[in-house]
């Protein structure tokens, strides 16, 4: 198969987020990396994208600079990769979808509602694919989960409850280190820390496996290192559209969770489990039957779980494999096959949303408030 | 030593609560099993206490006849367990404790919360001992972590998050059988379902880890099987006393956990991990340090875990024997020994006030409540 | 039901198996406490035991004596635990088997192979039981191994691998303390250390669990310790008679393993697998299936699990209650039912020839040796 | 950096291996593939070859083909990996070392220790790389383990104790599968079954973690499944040269493990534990302290363990990646570091040495024989 062309803005030198995504694209020989603007500032991003084997011309100093000599290629980049400063995302993926380009951008995708909104339209108007990086929805065994709810096997979903919990920020000592500080801080990270940081990974992934939408939500949120402005800790309780119960729980002050993301999903006839740290294995119960273990890799599993495990039962493939997942689903759509596991802009903006339901609920004390972007009411 | 005389009202042939106090009571031959009104049909109690081993005389036909038999011996039983239907734990226990006995009673201790109030000035007035069995308190790891927090260890608690959830009322086809029914009719159960059940033993437990009492909450419940009039899942958030943030999760459509009872507890220097189904381990990470695995029986533990403990490390002990230490502090205590461990009247009618509470947030919507009992504000 | 009569010799103030003993003789109320032979100090022994509320005239300083005193009376124990040192074990056993009482032996049962059929024949001619403490076998889930093999739910067994491994005598400076020391040495402890300690739980699970009888074996013994003359690590593989191959590892320098004690059984049709550690769980994987967890307490256990679970589902029950299923089953055995789970006289000969064939296939470089007693050929 | 350029022979369409490898090789951007010949077909090859990406004129028939096409071009590839059938390894190994590539072998490297010998001369002569795909070493949480042990962190190595036992053949029914019965077939597996095919990584871990080689071993060989000539379950007992014991288990009919192969190393002053099911964690615990995990990406990992993360601490990363790490370490080596991690000549003959003892040992009862090929003696 012949291979698309990639480019990447952001994930400069030294960033955790550059290899990631490099690694991701790359994995699976589906993408050739082309072109990049990968640091605000020019040279430095000009010579790192060099040194990482890309032509001279398609070195670029900036996200602009970029634009305008990709769009007048002939060969232009089939994808561009936005993982840039979070305020940045709308307006260069805005610019990239209007000019013609597939998108994937780092979540959060927008910083407003609005601007959510608008994304989805312009990625509706141009036909292009805005994808949003909600990763961990591309573990074989979360699509496995899908499969199986929407397949009826565990009957129609009663209750969802899913944490994102770390302790990584949980040192009072280490709160002002300027790494860990911008999260709190709302001039840098906007109306939520936490919440808006891992929850909507964990509010993304209820959605997704249920195959339902978050409706309204009542939240409580905490800083529970006094001098941050924002919330390091938060429960939300949501209602889907189809009446399933929600519940996540969210926490940067959980010492001793690594990187604690689960969900459980009960159904009227059986119930399910999936953690982040053993990816690879899913827990289903029947109701009135025993618990088990269904295996990566195994045989019999739903088509998108057996499409995207890459080695043999209980090799374990890990989180850089989720991101390439995103880039197989990515090559297989600009292709032309429709991947409906694949995260769009429509869930950029449910998340969106979701996070200023949340602010403005635990603002005033837990009220219930809708959830869902207008458009999608 | 010699032996304390004990008796038991409840119990009855066939129930599974009163194996678990006999052998509870009987284990650690602290008590003689002397006295009891074992079921409401007279004669049938009578003819189990026989067959128990009780002499005729104490085998009674009803708890107002062991009240009168017991009252007038010189050989007075020292300890009266109360295993009744919830409704009737009030009038018995007060009843005995008003005679000068000694009580431990099942949960929950009363209905409302005027009742735990009266029992909690009866208790003062008579200076005896009333007991409430939340017996998940008295394995030895809990004491443990008890004691890392009083002692500083963890250094100031900011967040408790605690669960108990299981699946065994999942199944909707048998929402009808009675054994299931009761506890989700008003009529029978009172203002509470899963809470009122299992997520009272959560919100005691953290109390007595966090050492600290909750001041007030905010409650989401649920009825997800819809037949059911009180709820079966419920979540409710929480504030101490003392500034900690607490979350609770209780569900009884949790299909998948048999007994999912855990509890984390996070503070300044370090986090803790418990959970029912493993009660042996105590895990505990240090701010930014490596997650640690404390075992029950091993060197060095606080006294309380160690004097609970009663075979080697690692030979695991379970959940009769927690009931065990229960008895066991209530021995000692009632020898005069203090034993602060040891559930008291004061928590009973604290579960009573949180069960109003949660129940009356619900209701709104998931405002805020207080939810001390007017006794301990 | 009508209580039986126990008494105990050894166990005295201060050991570990005194508690133990007594936890699971009187947990269940099937036994009283009355004769005790406690200490080899006569006037510490006749103190303890009264102390423990058994009568003046049954508080015994010596095991002869108590064996002069018991067999004269009408109301004589149906019961004695022999808790002595192991190489006194032989002695006593036999004196109280010819007299007529029923005993149950802690393990070893014997110092030689010799001794060991000598009470098995006594133990036939006099038609008493004598039963020898291999508890571990009495967890329900062992149990419902062993029903599962029975009925076929794994096919014929090919292969059973089991470990008893800790690091409790892993620490080098500790070696010459007594309590550790003797162990390792032949004045002591006999031909073997470790193996005989340990490793014969394993071999008996293996047997207990497989249905079937070591036949022959190979041993490889190793002292990591340098000043050890017996082994603190030893691997056996072995053949039962039905074909099935054993693999046996056992050490106590394993430092980190705390009590690791487990066993898995692959036949035609299906695995096994059982932790000490984990004892509530039963873990079952049919050929071409998915691996399943069954419950202590779950509903369509075999009769024997059942009968043995005291309290619901995920309410683990651990080590003490294990011993307290020997108990139980000998009271029924004594009563006249048939208990086949029941280790006895028989298992204890068998592990002393395994112990003498490992010592000396372990001294001939693993030359393959007989296992079996000659009774049992 | 620059990129190397780099070719496979083997690896054909619908292989495991292939995939595996081209996801190692490219996963870090640190190679080209420019270079193939990846089927016995000659055609199909090079249709494959050209579909992946490579350039018709290095697209080869077979390997003699891609020997002569690449040594005479000055762009020849800096690596050529080497997936073909095991029989064939030890002739293109040869060629292209003498050659004067650098290769990547995967194991076995050879089917006899005499050709295994040969390599290590022609790698020792020709100044080039001779690597082996001991891929599992090259996890992080290996190295890490490794490391320790070279630093002293649980003294000197007593025991090591390893297993990698799986269930997949384990179905008699299945038995005449020819994808399962060549491995038990004398004339297309060689000497041994499920020892040369998966004990042998183990047998390599355990000299690559205790930094220590296997100086004499004893084996007992089963076929479970009597229709097969090879083993399908075995035990190895060995001695390694600094005097640490050893014991291997390995099987193939272990119903219910799916990849169980992990590790266990005691020394005087710790004990380690890792397995691949789960390769992310380290579990340590120092003698007379508590079991501690350690993780993947924490801080203050060695430097090996730190170089060979890609993502942050508790993403888990996988089988795939370990490939990768092989392949990193090349690049390295390549480029003239040091990497004394890498799986050299050395390793894959010293395997077939202890294959060939191992089988020898096994048909004498379990005789105890020299292990290492006679150039390491």
């Amino acid at each position: 198969m012949t291979k698309l062309k990639w480019g990447m803005i952001g994930g400069g030198e030294g960033s955790q987020i550059g290899p990631a995504h490099r690694l991701g694209a790359l994995a699976d020989s589906r993408f050739d990396f082309v072109a990049g603007a990968l640091d605000h500032r020019p040279e430095i991003g000009r010579e790192y994208a060099t040194r990482l084997g890309i032509a001279a011309d398609r070195a670029y100093g900036g996200w602009e600079e970029m634009l305008e000599g990709e769009r007048n290629r002939d060969d232009r980049i089939d994808l561009v990769t936005v993982a840039t400063p979070n305020s940045t995302h709308f307006e260069i993926t805005k610019a990239f979808l209007q000019a013609g380009f597939n998108v994937l951008c780092e979540k959060p995708m927008t910083m407003t509602v609005e601007e959510g909104e608008e994304i989805v339209r312009i990625a509706r108007e141009t036909g292009k694919i805005c994808a949003v990086n909600y990763c961990y929805s591309a573990y074989p065994m979360v699509r496995q989960a899908r499969a199986m709810v929407r397949n009826g096997e565990i009957g129609k979903v009663r209750l969802v409850v899913t944490n994102f919990s770390h302790g990584h920020h949980g040192d009072a000592t280490d709160a002002d280190n300027p790494r860990v500080r911008w999260r709190y801080d709302p001039a840098m990270a906007g109306v939520s820390g936490q919440f808006a940081d891992c929850g909507i990974h964990a509010l993304h992934m209820a959605s997704f496996i249920a195959d339902d939408q978050v409706e309204r939500l009542s939240a409580d949120f905490a800083s529970t290192i006094p001098s941050r402005e924002l919330e390091d800790d938060a429960m939300v309780n949501f209602r889907m559209e189809g009446g399933t119960v929600g519940r996540l729980w969210t926490s940067s002050v959980a010492i001793g969770r690594q990187h604690g993301f689960d969900i459980q999903i009960f159904g009227e006839t059986g119930g399910l489990r999936w953690a982040s740290e053993q990816p690879n294995q899913l827990i289903h119960t029947p109701v009135g039957g025993r618990t088990q273990i269904i295996e990566k890799g195994e045989g019999g599993l739903h088509a998108d779980a057996q499409r995207l495990s890459r080695v043999a039962i209980a090799h374990p493939e890990g989180f850089p494999l989720a991101v390439a997942n995103i880039y197989c689903d990515l090559a297989d759509a600009i292709a032309g096959h429709d991947r409906d596991g694949l995260p769009l802009a429509a869930d950029g903006v449910r998340s969106m949303a979701a996070v200023h339901a949340a602010v403005a609920s635990a603002k005033r004390q837990g009220e219930w408030v809708e959830a869902r972007p207008s458009i999608f009411r």
